[in-house]
Order: C-alpha cells, then sequence, then structure tokens
C-alpha cells in the first residue's frame, strides 16, 4: 500500500524513509502478550513541517500512519496493524524553552522522561511524571500516563498545557496557552491527551514544571496480609497526607524483586513510599505515615536514606515489571490495569488476589495504590492459547470488578488493541460519541486505525 | 418556532412550561451590557428522562435550545439569540450521593455551589470552586468556572470528575469514572466543561470534594503602587507558597468597595489574601508571606481573625462587581477576563491600567491573580453607542496584550457572544476544529446556537 507514496514521502524525508527489514521489525514489537506487527515503512521527521507533509500525502494516498514514541506503551498502542507508514518521533527530542518564572517547559514529543529532567538538572525544577520506563513525552502525552509520583503531581492529563498537533490531512494547529487556567472554548489539549495517535501527531508541547523538592524521604514498610497494606493506604489518602509515591507490591512481586535485584525484603505484602518537601513537612508526613502504619500492625520503616539508596529502591520498583517476566523463562504478559474508587482498593486488591490464586497462572500484584491503581502481571506462554484466554478471563473479570465498584477499565495504560473490547462496558454509548469524534476529525481513518474507537 | 412543537413538550413537562412575559423576560436578561434577548418558551424539568425528552422533540422539529442554570455568567452565554427553549435547570437541584470516603459527591446540576456547601457543612467536606456569584454547579461547569480558590484548589475543570449529559438528538450518556483518573479513551468530560451548552445538557454530575480547613487565615494589605502588589504575588507563586486565594483590587476597585460595603481601605493598590491548612502550617505560609509583603514595601496585615470578618471580607470581595457599578448610576459593564502567565502579570496589569488612564471611560481593575487572571470592569452606559464601542475597543487591546504575553482571552468567564471574535485570534486553525466537533455532535445546530463556535 506504501508503494504508491514510498517516493513522494522520500523526497520530503530525504534519506529518513526507511523499509529495512531490522528496523520494521524493531518497530514491530510490543513489549506485551501481542503479536510482533511490524509497519511497511518508518520514517523520522525532524521538523512540524515534515510531519505534515508526511500526513498530506498519507491523507491524499490514504494510508493508516502510526506514531512511534519510545514504544514502551502496556496495549499494543503502536502496532501496524493495519499496515501502512510508522512515524518515530525519536528525532524530534528537542527542550525548545524553559520558562523557570513560570514553571513550564515547551518540548519536542520524542524527548524522554529522563533526558528531560537531565535537562534540567541545574534549574531547580523537575518533570514529575514517571511511568518507570523511560517513555517519550509524545507518547505519555498520548497515553495519559502517570506511574509512581501521580499521587502528588498529577498525570499527564494535569500536566501538559498545550500541543501543537498535526490534524490527518495535515493542517497544523495549537491548542492550550501558558496562563494557567482558560475557559476559551473546548478543551481540545484535553481531547488530544490520551487519544493514542488516533486523532493527530503532536509535534511540540508544553508541559508543567514542578519544584525539585528541598527534601526527600523514603521507605520501605511490611504488612501481614494485603488487606492491612492497602487500608494503611486508604487512611493515608482520607487524611489528606500528601504523599509524593505510594507503591503497594504483594508478596508475589516481592519475591520476584528480590530475585531479580537481589534485594531481601520479607516475602509479605510491601509498601514502598516517598515524601517530598521542606525539611519539616517531610518529617511531619513521616511521621504521621508511620503512625498510620503502626495502627494497621505494619512493620517498622527501612529507611533509603542516601540519595542512591532511593534511587537503587525505585529502581527495583521500575524493573518490577521485568523482574515478573523473569520469574518464569520465555513468559509475556497480560497487564491489567484497574483503577477504583480509594474506598473499594482492599476490595478489589484482595479479591483479584484471590481469584488468581485459583487460577493456574501466576500474577503478581503490584501498584500506584494513592490513586487507586494497580496491575497484575499475569504471566502466559504467548504460544499457549489456552494460558493466553485465561489470562484475558483474569484481566476481564478485574475490569468488570473496576467497573461494578465504580472504577476505570484501566488507569494509565491506556486502551490500545487490548481492551477495546470492554469500552462498550465502561463507556456504553459514549464510546460511539468517541467514534463520532474520531470520524469528524480522521473521516479516512489514517490516524492509527484500529485502536481505541470502535 | 416553538409553536410546532409545544404541545409536544408540554404533555412531557406537565405544567413545567411556559410562555409567561414575564418569566421570559426574566430568562432574557444578562448580568453585563448585552440587550435583553428572551426566549420563546421556559421549560423546568425535573429528570433527566425529561430532558432527553425535551432534546428528542426539539430535535425533530430543529428548535434552538439554551440551558440556564443561574444566569449569572458574562458573556452572554444563556441570552437565547436564535430563539426557542431555554431549559431552566433550577428544579434539578439535589445533591444524589456523598461519598466521604472518596471526597466527591453526586449533584444535579441545578443546585448552587452555595446550596451544597450548606448540605456539606456537617460533612467536614466542601466544595471550593468560588466564582463569587451563587452559580450553578452546571453552569459552573459549562463556563469552566474558577474564581477566588482556583489558586489552591483548581478550576470546574480540576472538579467535576464525571457527567451525565444528553446529547443533541436526546441520547443520554455518561462520561468519567469515579476513579481518580483513567486512560480510558477520549476525555469527554473534559469535552464538555467548558462547551457553553453547545454540545450537551447536563443532567448529573461528579465532582471533587476537599476537607473543610482546620485553620484558615485571611488577610488585606495595601501597596503603594501596583507594580510591587503584583510583583509580590509572583514572588509568592514562584517559591510555591500554597496561597487559597490572593485576590488583586487597584485603588480604584478599593474606591468602589469602600463606597459599596462601607468599608475604610487606604486608596491604594491591596490584596486580600487567605491561607488554609493545618495550625501550623498556616502560622508558616503566614509568615513567609509577610516577609514577601514586607520585601515588596507593602504596609503590615489587617487580619480576619473571625469566621465573621472573614466572610465580611470575602462578601465584599463577591460584591466587588457591583460596587463597580454602583460607581455611576444607570451603567452597564463591558467585561474583560484575561489570563497571562505569571511571569507577565505585572507587565499586563500595568499596561492595562494605562490604557484605561488614557481612555474617558471608567475600569476599576480587580482578580485572581494567583492564577495570573484578572478583569477591567469597564463602565459604559448601555445606551450609548460610542460608549460601548469605546469599552469593546479597550477590551479588544487587553485580549490582544494577554496573547502577545502568551496568554488567553478569558481566564474564567467563557465566550459566549462576547468574545467569538477573538477566537480566532487565539485559536487559528484550531478554533475550526471546535466547528467541526460541534458540527458532529450537533449536526443541526440547536444546542445554543451562535455561541463560542464559528
Ligand atoms: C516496564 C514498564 C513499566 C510501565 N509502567 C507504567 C506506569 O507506571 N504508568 C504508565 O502510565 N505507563 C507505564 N508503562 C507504559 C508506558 O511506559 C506508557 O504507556 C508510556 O506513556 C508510553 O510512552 P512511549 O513513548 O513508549 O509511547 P509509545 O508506546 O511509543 O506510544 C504510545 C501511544 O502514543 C502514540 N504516540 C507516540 N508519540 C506520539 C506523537 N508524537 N504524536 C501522536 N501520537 C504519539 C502512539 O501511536 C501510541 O498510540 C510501563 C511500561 C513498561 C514497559
Ligand atoms: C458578580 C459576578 C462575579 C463573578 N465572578 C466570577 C468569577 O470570579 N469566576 C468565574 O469563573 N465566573 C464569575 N462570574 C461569572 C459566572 O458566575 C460564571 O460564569 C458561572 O459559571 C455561571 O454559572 P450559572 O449557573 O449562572 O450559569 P448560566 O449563566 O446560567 O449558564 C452558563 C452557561 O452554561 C450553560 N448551562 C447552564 N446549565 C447547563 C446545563 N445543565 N447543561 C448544559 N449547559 C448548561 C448555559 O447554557 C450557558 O452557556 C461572575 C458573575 C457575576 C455576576
Amino acid at each position: 500500500m506504501i508503494d504508491t507514496a514510498y517516493t513522494e514521502l522520500s523526497s520530503v524525508l530525504e534519506g529518513r524513509l526507511t523499509r529495512s527489514k531490522s528496523e520494521l521489525d524493531q518497530h514491530g514489537l510490543s513489549e506485551t502478550w501481542f503479536p510482533p506487527t511490524p509497519p511497511e515503512a518508518v520514517a523520522y521527521p525532524e521538523t512540524t513541517a515534515e510531519v505534515s507533509e508526511i500526513m498530506k500525502i498519507c491523507h491524499a494516498h490514504g494510508i493508516p500512519v502510526t506514531a512511534f514514541g519510545a514504544g514502551t506503551s502496556l496495549e499494543g498502542q503502536t502496532l501496524a496493524t493495519s499496515g501502512g507508514l510508522l512515524v518515530d518521533f525519536s528525532r524530534m527530542n528537542q527542550v525548545l524553552r524553559v520558562n523557570d518564572a513560570d514553571m513550564d517547559a515547551v518540548v519536542q514529543p520524542g524527548i524522554t522522561r529522563e533526558a528531560l529532567n537531565v535537562e534540567l538538572r541545574n534549574t531547580g525544577l523537575m518533570f514529575p511524571v514517571d511511568p518507570g520506563a523511560n517513555a517519550s513525552l509524545g507518547g505519555m502525552a498520548m497515553t495519559r500516563a502517570s506511574g509512581t509520583t501521580a499521587v502528588k503531581y498529577g498525570t499527564m492529563k494535569e500536566n501538559v498545557t498545550g500541543l501543537e498537533v498535526v490534524l490527518a490531512d495535515g493542517k497544523i494547529i495549537r491548542t492550550g496557552s501558558r496562563a494557567r487556567k482558560s475557559a476559551a472554548g473546548y478543551d481540545l489539549t484535553s481531547l488530544f491527551v490520551g487519544s493514542e495517535g488516533t486523532l493527530g501527531l503532536i509535534t511540540e508541547m508544553t508541559v508543567r514544571l514542578h519544584g525539585q523538592p528541598e527534601a526527600i524521604s523514603a521507605a520501605v514498610c511490611s504488612f501481614e496480609e494485603i488487606g492491612p497494606a492497602v487500608e494503611a493506604v486508604i487512611a493515608t489518602i482520607q487524611v489528606g497526607l500528601p504523599m509524593a509515591r505510594i507503591e503497594f507490591l504483594d508478596a508475589e512481586s516481592v519475591h520476584a524483586v528480590n530475585l531479580y535485584s537481589g534485594a531481601n525484603f520479607p516475602l509479605k505484602p510491601h509498601l514502598f513510599v516517598e515524601f517530598h518537601g521542606s525539611e519539616a513537612t517531610v518529617a511531619e508526613q513521616v511521621e504521621m505515615f508511620g503512625e498510620i502504619v503502626h495502627d494497621f500492625g505494619g512493620s517498622d520503616f527501612e529507611w533509603a536514606a542516601k540519595s542512591e539508596d532511593r534511587t537503587a529502591l525505585w529502581t527495583m520498583r521500575h524493573h518490577a515489571y521485568w523482574a515478573c517476566l523473569a520469574l518464569r523463562k520465555g513468559t509475556k504478559a497480560v497487564v491489567t490495569d484497574i483503577c477504583v474508587p480509594i474506598s473499594k482498593l482492599a476490595e478489589a486488591v484482595e479479591q483479584t488476589r484471590a481469584d488468581i490464586a485459583a487460577s493456574p497462572l501466576h500474577g503478581p500484584i503490584l501498584g500506584h495504590v494513592g490513586d487507586g491503581n494497580f496491575h497484575a502481571i499475569l504471566l502466559v506462554d504467548p504460544n499457549d492459547e489456552a494460558e493466553i484466554k485465561e489470562g484475558k478471563r483474569l484481566a476481564h473479570r478485574m475490569a468488570e470488578r473496576a467497573l461494578a465498584l465504580g472504577g476505570t477499565i484501566t488507569g494509565e495504560h491506556g486502551i490500545g488493541m487490548g481492551k477495546k473490547s470492554l469500552m462498550p462496558e465502561e463507556h456504553g454509548a459514549a464510546w460511539d460519541l468517541m467514534g463520532q469524534i474520531k470520524a469528524a476529525m480522521d473521516p479516512k481513518n489514517i490516524l492509527n486505525p484500529g485502536k481505541l474507537v470502535p
């Protein structure tokens, strides 16, 4: 299909268009159980104007276009399931402007969160959204990513304030402003954030920055049972204690982390926590949290006082996904991602644990419990149909439970292909409305076709 | 036009449909300079099902439908400029559910913010968004309202988490969930919030609640000049001091407030501030703020220690609009509402002050400066074309300045009819995209036609 437009595209991209098998294959992989699905060609644009030209050509020829950031999304979002062109944003990775005084930055979408934070190191500012993986800002915006720090700093929804977007027909628009708030018409920024590349391609974005905390304190504590661990989190949230991170790992996840990272945590449910603030407020928060943990029968804290110890701790947490996969050789994951109202969190985690216990599959549970969000990493042999089916059955049960409890089927990973079948259950007729909006904005259905919408 | 559908509508509404002249006239008024524009009929639905029936009938007959909350919006948003039916939500004003544990509430859109807070009084929770006027929650959502407390608690954008909406054809959808975050598809909640009744009618909403602060401290201080007053605000924001309110009033506004509310403030630029938190954090914040004010040459504080004193203070502030109008008999206002990045605030306020000084009109300036948002209340004789023209000229200059500084033409009041002509300047091609979305969701253009979109 791409043949018709290949010459036109290569004249725009001057050598940055490829059909090399290795590059196609590399862009056809997914981090989870989806089968490899290479695109027909990969483009590496360097400017907004090039992206606009790409879209004009693909629009004219009806060629599917899938955007690619760092490729770490978990629901097959970057797989070119209808073939066509994959647009890799890795060369549009510059910080264009940092406004210290207003605490925002204008960046290109291909920059990764780690690279951005390296650039910010001497400004006293940081970009806090942290999905563990070293994802691109564009990809994070498009999955409405969050991660360990969302409980304090918000998700990409709260931290993207403006976009430059190339629409399906190549038109370039800007959304948002650098003001802190606006009532000037429809909130297009929020419409694009979370749209998984189905409505337009981000070529520039304005993001909120936050002050690097004066003091940071991180710690680990364990509980005898899941229930009290989660109840302690609920209590912490309900008293309004401003945690910067509060992560739950069940005994199975702890086991995986011990093996993978050479740690030595007791095989019990754990909380990994972090506080940010002034010396005085952090001390106050630590004390309050200590009392709550004590009330719920938790262990004493193990403190990560030094910066290296904290880095080691969060690296372990960030590697937990790989640690789980390493529990069994050749395994892939059906990753779940439910998010429920805080008051329902203990119920949701415990029932999920019980479901998995009754299944032949392994499924460590861990998550960003301060938001009511957790994952079971359901380990399956990708060549075993029955295991994949069982993984999907468990995932489906979790999603239905989340909905019954007033929650959502995905707190942060998005829909892609993996969760489409659950969209009618969560949204009913509102899913059709999403389809109508998609049809209005991309009538030829060339932007990441097959993902998210009906 | 309504005649064709009148019988059908009245059979749905059982006596809650009226064409009485007094009720039409009352619903045809605006708080600002727009000429009275009564609708053809007013409906008072009591249930979602009735709203759905209303929309089905109006859709079939192509009758324009304008929603009405409390009618306090400032850009003519509720004026039935194309005739048709006005849907008054005042009878859908119940609190349906308060979830203490998750700090949210489900309410009908007609409830006012004051009524909601009365209902919440004994829960320890509150709904903080405060536009001064006793607006309805539905109207506030639809203008993306904010007000004095947004600097700490956010605007309606941050505080509406889910909606039930009746679409143009009568279909009922639900958006959002009760989870704290979600990545499940397009953010329809955010699309509706701020859409001014042009995409659908809200029949139910889930809103975030916040804990009533343990300690509150409010104070007033004055400055010799506008510049240092605003610079003090900028410094406060930049050090990250969490103000609950920080309001600016220039000397003209202070004069108006003195006359209207019998106060006795010196005729200088003022800041009205409030801090919320624990006893300890409030004390710490007050001290830090005191130092900043001192650095910028501000006066000592006058404290409103008692709850009655605070109420009196904020009532004065909330009545400031009426106080300005009272400066000159028979006057109406062209209300401006720009919002700029914090670093540009002093520049924006001072240049606006200079513009007004060079004009024959009076225009007190005041605003929610913690967000970079302020208003000049340009006083005009509604029967004097030349004055209205001059008011609009000044307003236009302010809006252009806001855009040049990276800001927005409206921080919180919205577009309605009043700011439509500025939309292309702020949004360029993105305004056309808004129009496309509108056309997809309301192809017959019956929902508040003539407002917001091209
Ligand atoms: C070990 C591990 C842990 C993870 N933990 C978390 C977590 O805690 N929280 C969380 O939220 N996620 C997590 N994820 C998922 C993943 O990191 C996020 O989904 C992330 O946002 C994806 O970013 P990316 O740059 O890799 O995007 P990609 O995977 O490249 O793309 C994601 C989507 O965005 C689109 N896209 C990318 N760039 C653009 C652009 N410029 N314009 C338009 N569309 C674009 C793509 O088409 C695709 O639909 C984890 C993943 C891994 C592997
Ligand atoms: C003295 C004064 C001070 C003010 N100060 C502020 C301020 O500080 N900050 C601020 O943000 N605003 C302020 N305003 C403006 C006003 O209060 C806000 O715009 C408010 O949000 C309007 O709410 P309302 O209930 O009066 O809505 P209305 O004026 O009745 O309607 C507003 C819009 O919402 C639509 N609408 C209403 N209900 C529904 C529904 N159920 N479904 C769909 N659409 C609906 C209407 O069609 C209209 O487009 C002030 C106004 C006054 C008079």
